[in-house]
């Protein structure tokens, strides 16, 4: 059984990453999104397993200690992380798992897991990005100011991934990721077993 | 104007390399096949700039003395080489460039091209090489013995090439290649001036 690969994404707010990996999900059945878990109390809508694994203080913190995390971060007072565990079963059953995550986090994995594909999504424009930020309407401007100037942070780390992928296009953008995918699942370390089957097979 | 992709592409003989290459070339408008040097006389179907550039052993040896080849080879008395300002020239536009060449070639490219996206096309099993190599009906058993005995050695250098894709459906080993190209197309240090304008770009 070929290994399947980690693939993360990150992208500042307002870059369309929700949208790029809806439409990502839909075009591959070999990709999982890996889920969280979390210590925030579910709300209306979350699904345990699916939006977040909930888990307590306790259970979560012990997981810590025993460096059972990928990368894990504290927002507000609660616990977000993403356990080894989980990830590297997926991997070892042939699954893709696509994890996608702000570059704090992602910086956190790629120190652990070396091997991880890593894609940043960028907008167009910062001009483009402002317009999608003020454009969902739910946000105080205030808020859409914070997110704004914390995008231009969140570029800086850009160079830091394997790779980049401008967000003009929804469908185009999903496709990119979807080759970076299938690239990664023929890098050669990945084909080792079926090289040295062939050096070692004779043929009457 | 994004550069272009230099993709390598070797196979032991009777992998199928021609057939997939051929695919790949309908597949996508953005490629190029490279076209190399060569010595030797023009045979019945060549065409100049098309199979190859035919040049004198004088300008050959010229080019090889500017160190103006990215790799070459004798063989049989005659020299065979791709020109790096050739390959250079239709980066700059943006074409990908496809250089199809044997392991020996393969790896004086890695060594003077290191951006170079190097793919090997494995057979999948060398039963069915031995059964395509046989299968031609165009050899003498002798030529087919010392291909499939060469196949071998050149299998030992397939895990130095960056990605291998065995190649067991031509249309899935095709689409392969050009997963891999369009990944190329996406790694972070081409995107690197888009980056910096959106870094500097300021929104009113």
């Amino acid at each position: 059984m070929k290994q399947g690969r980690l693939i993360l994404l990150s992208a500042p707010s307002g870059t369309g990453k929700g949208t790029v990996v809806a439409q990502l999900m839909r075009m591959r059945t070999d990709l999982d999104l890996s889920i969280s878990w979390t210590t925030r109390a579910p709300r209306p809508g979350d699904v345990e397993g699916e939006t977040y694994f909930f888990k307590s203080e306790d259970t979560f913190q012990a997981l810590i200690d025993q460096g059972g995390f990928i990368e894990f971060a504290g927002v507000y007072g609660k616990h977000y992380g993403t356990p080894r565990a989980y990830v590297r079963q997926q991997l070892a059953r042939g699954r893709h798992v696509l994890l996608e995550i702000d570059t704090q986090g992602a910086l956190q994995v790629m120190r652990n897991e070396p091997e991880v594909v890593s894609v940043f999504l960028l907008p167009p424009s910062m001009q483009e990005l402002h317009r999608r930020l003020s454009g969902r309407g739910t946000e105080s401007p205030e808020k859409v100011a914070q997110r704004f100037a914390f995008a231009y942070e969140e570029l800086k780390q850009a160079e830091k991934y394997r790779y980049c992928i401008i967000n003009d296009d929804v469908a185009s953008a999903a496709r990119k990721v979807s080759a970076i995918i299938d690239a990664a699942d023929c890098e050669a370390p990945l084909l080792r077993g079926h090289i040295q089957q062939l050096q070692e097979e004779t043929v009457l």
